[in-house]
């Protein structure tokens, strides 16, 4: 199904893709031209850039984060900060917290260590259910994580209320259950106010991971871990043994773009382009779904979560979809996590990757694929 | 003890880096400039590249190997490519066969595994001994991989005879024990004839490792395993689940560097010049040891193993040599694997990173280090 949603003339709202034509080509040419020019070492092994490392630093301070360059440990992206966590934390068949739908990058993460997995509910207006949370945290074996999304949480989009943050935070230093926390999408907010990250809270038992896939591009392969001084050594150990070093030139490339002070102009630019796509999305969205259906308005990242009406299937409505209309999405049973009930009627629309007008013509066709199902159930009065 | 030998200054024989002065940096920023300028996709997340896989497959066959495109699974290097296979082959406190010294990352890549060590001895002339691998694949429970480098082995610098290599193929089938063949070495060999690799002479049961971490440079972090088809879908999610995906931009700036029909020109550059550099260490050998040391003539990779008289302490000789004369080198127990007995009268010298001259210099350092131990152990009679 993923294959078919790549086709030519599928207009996709499938995958949390950035945005290729937003990518800051040029100036990331100028940047890898003249870390090049500067020493052919750029393209050695070698230790984590300490210039990048200062300015992650810096950058965590939008995020409400006090944090210092020793306490930055840089990885090929956020996938890989997870996949590090996950084995640095989890023991074989431990329970580890997460919501019942959530990001699957984490589900093959934890995969290979068949942790029991504990699903927490949550809401697309108040993201993670922090009273569930407690419960949970509560149990015995003790957790060895939980897993949460603060800001454009994917799928739901949601960012959590800013009281969810301070009791998360909490709750981990009280049971002593560390939180992962992804904010790959924490710097593409649109709303005026940024809430403060979790970590912003909780120095100790958060591990907040980052990086610039999404604000720069995804093939520097360059995240990064936010984590307790103490964990830096045991991390740089996984890490090595695992592919030895993150690229000495994406480290590079980036510290020199970021020299360069095109840095905050290009996230700024970019901000507003999502947000424009974004708006473009949910001024279709009442017109593409039938009466009934709830969704989303997320305040960062990629995603609206749309769940309509029970009794609409949303994989059947992907597979109708695909086949009039070429438009796809992910149906909400893509992101169920264990044994939860999956979200049947739900989809994810990603809407980072096209440009407003083509998310409008992509929505049109929705809508019709929409009204094609209803009318199909219609002359099938055996169902529904 | 790493730190210091990377200290300004010193003469580093320590550790195994390409060289810096010979990576082919106008030839890659121009193709990195020509791929940026193409599509903006380059900087995307995205499938590892056709183009770069059918030319590891055309690469493959200087190694006598024969392989399909669909057949190279594209890695973070071969560092990666190890880990990955570790994770896919081994089982928690599986037996695995690895040589008593032999590269470290190897080690690292299994710890996590808390394998059974099995380990065989070799020596620098003929590299593993074949008949001690027959046994242990003979052992039960059945080892789940015999790990090897037929080519430059990192630390002894040996390269195994033809005879070995089709003994272990052999073995790997009637066995069913896979081999992990770390050929990072293979393409930088400096004899008239190269020897077929082993995964020539068994397609089904020896993965192959490959990189152009030494042929081209590390910061573009992309190595290949030649695998059975089958293999791939789960090194595929395994990877996925690891870091999402090989940069996109280093795939293309390769194909790039390969179709602009300077990658044969370099690499005979880069074998010639490591030839040099070897030779300028071997010809430095005689008079800077003691009689009594003999040592390893590599055909290929980027070491020399000396093993000197019994008495002499190579980690006694290392501190010394930093001390006095600050050159640097690694002593035999830093490759012993799991309980094999340190080989502590060894040392392994690249000759890698350095210029002839600066070998020179190194070299007569090093023999002055060696009659400083020598003379001090003539002032303290209680030992030797």
């Amino acid at each position: 199904m993923l294959v078919a949603t790549a086709r030519p003339g599928v207009v996709s709202f499938a995958l949390g893709l950035p945005a290729a034509d937003r990518f800051p080509t040029r100036g990331l040419e100028r940047a890898i031209d003249a870390t090049l020019a500067g020493d052919p070492r750029a393209l050695q092994y070698g230790p984590a850039s300490k210039e990048l490392r200062t300015f992650v630093a810096a950058l965590m301070r939008r995020r409400g984060v006090t944090c210092t360059a020793e306490q930055v440990f840089l990885t090929a992206g956020a996938q890989q900060g997870m996949s590090l966590l996950a084995r640095l934390l989890v023991g074989r068949g431990d329970p580890i917290l997460l919501e019942d739908h959530g990001y699957t990058g984490f589900h093959q993460a934890v995969a290979p260590l068949e942790p029991r997995l504990v699903t927490i509910p949550w809401s697309s207006e108040e993201g993670i259910d922090v009273g569930a949370v407690e419960r949970a945290m509560r149990s015995r074996p003790r957790p060895a994580l939980l897993y949460a999304m603060s800001d454009g949480h994917n799928p739901s989009g949601a960012s959590m209320p800013l009281e969810s943050r301070r009791r998360l935070a909490a709750l981990a230093r009280e049971h002593e259950v560390p939180i992962v926390e992804d904010d790959a999408y924490g710097m593409l907010s649109y709303d005026e106010e940024d809430l403060p990250a979790i970590r912003a809270f909780e120095p100790d038992w958060v591990l907040h991971l980052g990086s610039f896939s999404k604000t720069l591009a995804p093939a520097l392969r360059t995240g990064w871990i936010v984590a307790p001084e103490e964990l830096v050594g045991p991390l740089a150990s996984l890490k090595e043994a695992s592919d030895i070093d993150t690229a000495t030139l994406g480290q590079r490339a980036i510290a020199a773009f970021v020299a360069s002070g095109e840095f905050d102009a290009h996230l700024d630019a970019l901000r507003a382009e999502y947000a424009r796509r974004r708006d473009a999305m949910l001024g279709a969205m009442a017109a593409t779904f039938p009466a009934g259906t709830r969704w989303s308005i997320p305040r960062a990242g990629f995603f609206v979560w749309a769940e309509m009406p029970s009794g609409l299937d949303a994989t059947e409505l992907l597979g109708l979809s695909l086949e009039r209309e070429q438009v796809a999405f992910l149906p909400g049973p893509a992101f169920t996590a264990g044994d939860a009930r999956p979200a049947v009627s739900s989809m994810r629309l990603s809407f980072s990757a096209l440009p407003a007008d083509a998310i409008v013509e992509g929505m049109a066709r929705l809508r019709r694929s929409i009204e094609a199902l209803a009318g199909r159930r219609g002359r099938e009065p055996g169902r529904g």
